[in-house]
């Protein structure tokens, strides 16, 4: 399947001068939904996981399905305030200003294998300080997985030291 | 499978005098993660649907897995800006203010059977919002479905012109 043809380029989104990658063609195709879920499940090439963790929001959506293929449980990474039991916390900086990352405490126990998705790998800032979360519940990074890779931000840098997965690049 | 066991009692959040819901421990939790997916699916009873609508960011959770089941697409329902194409909105009253949910307008086809899922009916208002934007697309109402009822919100009555089926009910 030719996933490109259903990315949408929204130009001037969030913001002047950048083109947003737009995946909803992509989720309300149904023969799409259901291939993306395959192609990045076979992703892992049938490494076992035990824990799928996803960043709000659109982590959440292929991320479940992936733990239920791989019948691992779900766990999501949250901004500040929203989950709520007992959390930590991982803060890293953006082009201007910082952003905050939160996990269960008990999301992940100490030696889950884990596979980290989000839907985009942009400057990898979400992803590494999701990764720090993982480490420091005890968890292994089994691989990051992503729908898309803007390879042109270099995210990818900033968790090289973790096997990484897009089914997308641009 | 007794579902209740894994949803957990987190008191005043995410104000005081709030017993929050919590389903974390529900998703971290393979087995039940499967279970609660297939247990979603068969509320439908086999009813085709076209779309799966679900709504930021919890309803982003078993909205795709329900999708894929059921050989639709997914379509999310936002919180305004977060979007990137055009879409119509809907502004609703909270206890104090209101709220406002967007829907892509290519989200829905005129004619599409469209299931919404969310992962708790509260007051219905949220709810009954995604209803109106469906409805403002041409939509076919199939369904509404949840993980989670608080039935002494009462919000079934908001959207008691659909069928409302939820899987735990308090």
């Amino acid at each position: 399947m030719n996933f490109k043809s259903l990315i949408r380029d929204v130009p001037n989104f969030p913001k002047e001068g950048v083109i947003f990658k737009d995946i909803t063609l992509l989720l309300q195709n149904p023969s799409a939904l259901k291939q993306t879920a395959n192609a990045l499940f076979h992703l892992l090439e049938g490494r076992k996981i035990d824990k799928v963790v996803g960043m709000e929001s659109r982590g959440f959506i292929f991320g479940p399905i992936l733990a239920e293929k791989l019948n691992a449980g779900f766990v999501p990474v949250r901004k500040p305030g929203k989950l709520p039991s007992t959390t930590i916390s991982e803060t890293y900086d953006l082009e201007y200003g910082t952003d905050t990352l939160e996990i269960h405490i008990d999301g992940i126990k100490k030696g889950d294998r884990v596979l980290i998705h989000d839907d985009v790998l942009a400057t990898g800032g979400t992803a590494s300080a999701a990764c720090k979360l993982i480490e420091k519940l005890g968890g292994v990074i089994v691989q990051c997985n992503f729908l898309l890779e803007l390879t042109f931000l270099e995210g990818n840098s900033k968790i090289s030291t973790y096997p990484v997965k897009s089914l997308i690049k641009y």
